[in-house]
């Protein structure tokens, strides 16, 4: 059985010292080192990054790897925007499936905060359609026409939008890498300025540097001599980029394909789950996530997210984005994925320290690319 | 056995009234129709692009073209530079490997003319080391280094390099989809203009647009009904993308590495391979390659460059790049190492029409990446 053998982070922030050279090597050392293995024993390395062609102009990180390394072995660079992470862990479980006894590193950085706002947010739109970008509809824009019309179909607030930032931003207090440590309540929110209506700063996540590497194996020997967790399914789905083009509005169907065959594959039932990261760009992005992988009805997320009912301290079986999520953990977009499978390996073997939730055994991460082109689904065990 | 059973090429060259969009949905279609199968016979899609972020502010390509053929299943976007094809299609393999019954299209892509040169070559020097730039080597400059090293240490001249181009372009007279389809004589080659001494223009590959496709499957039913290749192997390695941190400046180690690999992998040995599809960016590069899949000896490659012992009218049992190689069939980066291996396709099937080589069994495709940051190398039986 595949499984995860190690996890490491950098720090995510705003990181003005650090080049995205060094953040990849930063995570790609420091996770070698957490496992104890030679970069010898490593197979492959699968790289999710998104913008370091656009903002930096570098490319073929493949070869910046193997020289930050020294090494000769395969690694696969994957961009799926904000997802690159979550692809990159999919393909090298997939790896693994025709590779017995293989050992391979997951890697996932991202460097944004050495050009101004209004060019990460240029950049970003990449991940966007061309024809809604000339109708004037930026990235946030997209999101807060979903959101729109979630709160009016269902007859919702943004006050039940507010909720999520809220229950994230306290999560990551815990959080020793989070962007953001410091407690936001529901008037913060709703007081902040609008990005594009209705969400506001503090519904959006944050434009962050950052580097996240899991190691994965199925050298059972290996397995053995180290602190893992099994991967019980890791699915990828795809949409169209233009929202325009989809049939339902009311859901990122990627998602909900991505995750019904997840937990197909996992054999598992959803109240098995007890820890969860999903893809909180946006507050909305995290009400329709747990909505379309099927923990709440269609509707019903307004009110279970007002209720905070995921909420470390709520009691409940279901946790969602101890990290703090994108929005408090921070997004360093290629990094994201790797960092929200890296917190679900962390909880479900115990390692999670002063965040860690009691009595968790199976666990789900959730990473989204674009506004829904791409959603990756994994599951995981103990 | 994973097998090739399909292959389509769009025309190469300046395209200026098709978008990158248009290159991909005609690729994707075109094989389709080519090997006579619905869309929904598709299990995932492996595509290959390098500059869409940087030349158009495209990514995310997995959803492009998820709505560009109305599509949910798992689609993977992989970067390697000029390498982004080889490395698409070596992932798609692998993706077999553990999809038994399994059919998956792999699509390569670029579209590079609607910018100024100045701003395609600034695009594509994110392939090279930020630190050689900045001391202000040129891409093609780091492989007229590698040149000069060659015809200094064996004692060559420009005039055996300009053999490379020579046979390339003889070769692409036949190729209706060839970029460039005109003879070029030593002289012309000579007579060109310097780019990076002692490279000339016409040592040089294009900029090109164009896009290539082909089916990959396992399923015995599918392979059956249709033209099938088996893929012997398929093998990445990697290297320092700066060439100041190689060991050896001789050689591109990674092909050397590759191809190794895959030939102990094929279990053939070199005089069995009788066509060949590799990486002539610049002229040296053919040469190099040909050394370092270890077809000639270290330091031989300009005398059998300048005997043009691969030309198609050599009558010798190995023939390299019929399509006409990067220099003359075209180098639309992301969709070159597909198209080198859908050559392989149609000749080792004998659909290779007026271009076609007798009595060939076994062919090998050699894709680089950078200046040899990344080489993927395949090799391929009927």
């Amino acid at each position: 059985m595949n499984s995860i053998i190690g996890y490491y982070s950098t720090k995510f922030g705003e990181l003005w010292e650090k080049s995205l050279d060094d953040l990849i090597k930063e995570a790609a050392v420091g996770v070698l080192k957490e496992v104890n293995i030679e970069k010898e024993q490593i197979d492959a390395i699968f790289l999710g990054n998104m913008l370091g062609g656009i903002i930096e102009g570098k490319l073929l990180l493949e070869a910046h790897l193997a020289g930050l390394l020294d090494i000769h072995i395969p690694i696969y660079r994957i961009e799926a925007a904000c997802a690159s992470g979550g692809m990159a862990f999919q393909m090298a479980d997939t790896y693994l499936k025709s590779h017995p006894n293989s050992t391979v590193m997951v890697l996932g950085a991202e460097k944004m905060t050495d050009i101004s706002a209004e060019e990460v947010t240029e950049a970003l739109a990449a991940a966007a359609s061309e024809d809604e970008q000339m109708a004037g509809l930026t990235f946030p824009g997209v999101y807060a026409l979903l959101a729109q019309l979630y709160l009016s179909k269902y007859h919702y607030t943004e006050e039940h939008l507010a909720s999520i930032p809220v229950k994230n931003h306290a999560h990551a207090l815990l959080n020793d890498k989070a962007h953001f440590r410091r407690m936001v309540t529901i008037d913060n929110v709703l007081e902040s300025p609008y990005v594009a209506y209705p969400l506001k700063v503090l519904d959006s996540s944050p434009i962050s540097d950052g580097a996240a590497a899991v190691i994965l194996s199925n050298d059972s020997h290996l397995i053995k001599k180290t602190k893992s967790l099994q991967i019980l399914s890791s699915v990828v789905a795809t949409d169209s980029i233009a929202i325009a083009k989809r049939k339902n509005l009311n859901e990122l169907a990627a998602t909900r394909i991505a995750g019904e065959k997840a937990f197909r594959e996992a054999s598992l039932q959803h109240k098995d789950i007890n820890i969860m990261e999903v893809h909180d760009c946006f507050s909305i992005a995290e009400i329709l996530a747990l909505e379309d992988l099927g923990f709440w009805k269609k509707g019903e997320g307004g009110a279970r997210a007002q209720e905070m009912i995921t909420h470390r301290e709520s009691g409940n079986n279901l946790i969602v984005n101890t990290s703090g999520g994108l929005k408090a953990a921070g997004h360093p977009v290629g990094g994201t994925g790797i960092k929200q499978i890296g917190e679900i390996y962390l909880q479900l073997t115990q390692q999670a320290g002063q965040r860690q939730i009691n009595s968790c055994r199976f666990g789900l991460a959730h990473n989204v690319g674009g506004s829904g082109g791409v959603a990756v689904v994994s599951i995981f065990g103990v």
